[in-house]
């Protein structure tokens, strides 16, 4: 074998060719192992903005493509409007389910917010057993979590047996270890920088 | 003034009203601050997923509150079919621009992406400028930054002099710290598991 140092040209420009399609080869192969298809658990977890909007984008974007959904808010904010309306154009392919008012941060009645949790975990159980959904979104679930208003292990255990097609995606800050432990794509926003701190107020389009 | 120690039931439970009904009014003084509208620069960045999810998630919105928007997409990547199926429903409230095929990964083509760039950022102008926007997206335009095929002094500078009103949201990994100086709203996306490093390929309603 030639030494690079006594190579001419040619010899160079040849061997970094080869190199190169080695390397081209290595990462198709790479890539030919990213074949399977399967039902992801999805989680949008930090303090940042964009967990609930991402989520709700992929719901636009299955839509789009003809599939259908199910969105369950754990949390009522009214902070939907924008989003609504569009789903609301399409519901043959989206259906959203609040439990009666949902939980707010306006009642401080725990008793009421668990129930009100407990019912919309079983709409969530049967969107997701639903065989013609293909994204089902829980939009606040880890606040519910959170506050110990479900027991994390019964939604660990149920998502561990739903549907193998079926997208779940979760949303909300403080996501808890073991949702992260079993999702497979967890996604952090993080706060850099936020106008609530130079007086700016929530605006229709970017926060609702 | 009589200490804490010697006070009577009765005395302590006014006290601690007496302090309750502060703090309430010092919240309420800080929320009655956050008045200000305007038009953000919004910068979505990180290794994550959700960058432009969470940007098209945006756009959504506002196209529900009935608000007009554009799409500047600075690389074409095909991903998009999900979200432009149900934006293109929306032609007088969503306008949806890139140049010619835009940079792409598989080009290699210095010369033509710069070009390619060029006339991205001349639209993403004219939208900014159009008084009848409310929101504009830069879709992956940090990509394009980050490569240097525009210097982002000249991006920088006309930001800061954009119509007060209008929102600007760009995209896409590794923002300039000069684009993040002058945001108003910047959030990191960061990866905490990905579904890629196990085997699973990019899904429609997920990825695209």
């Amino acid at each position: 074998m030639i030494k690079k140092a006594d190579m001419t040209q040619d010899q160079l420009d040849a061997r970094h060719a080869e190199k190169m399609k080695k390397k081209k080869a290595a990462r198709e192969k790479i890539l030919a192992t990213k074949t399977k298809e399967k039902g992801l658990i999805i989680v949008h977890t930090g303090k940042g903005k964009g967990k609930s909007t991402a989520a709700f984008g992929m719901i636009f974007r299955s839509i789009g493509h003809g599939f259908k959904t199910t969105v369950i808010q754990f949390v009522k904010g009214g902070w939907d409007t924008g989003e609504r309306t569009i789903l609301e154009n399409y519901p043959d392919l989206c259906t959203i389910k609040a439990a009666g008012e949902g939980f707010t941060w306006e009642t401080q009645d725990r008793q009421r917010d668990i129930e009100m949790a407990k019912l919309a975990w079983e709409m969530a159980k049967e969107a997701i057993m639903d065989p013609e959904n293909t994204m089902v979104l829980l939009d606040e679930l880890n606040i519910v979590l959170r506050y110990d208003y479900l027991p994390v292990s019964d939604i660990v255990d149920f998502l561990k047996q739903k549907p193998e097609d079926t997208h779940v995606i979760i949303t909300g800050r403080n996501a808890k270890d073991e949702l992260i432990e079993i999702a497979d794509l967890v996604t952090e926003m993080e706060q850099i920088k936020h106008p609530f701190r130079s007086g700016v107020k929530a605006q229709a389009g970017v926060e609702f």
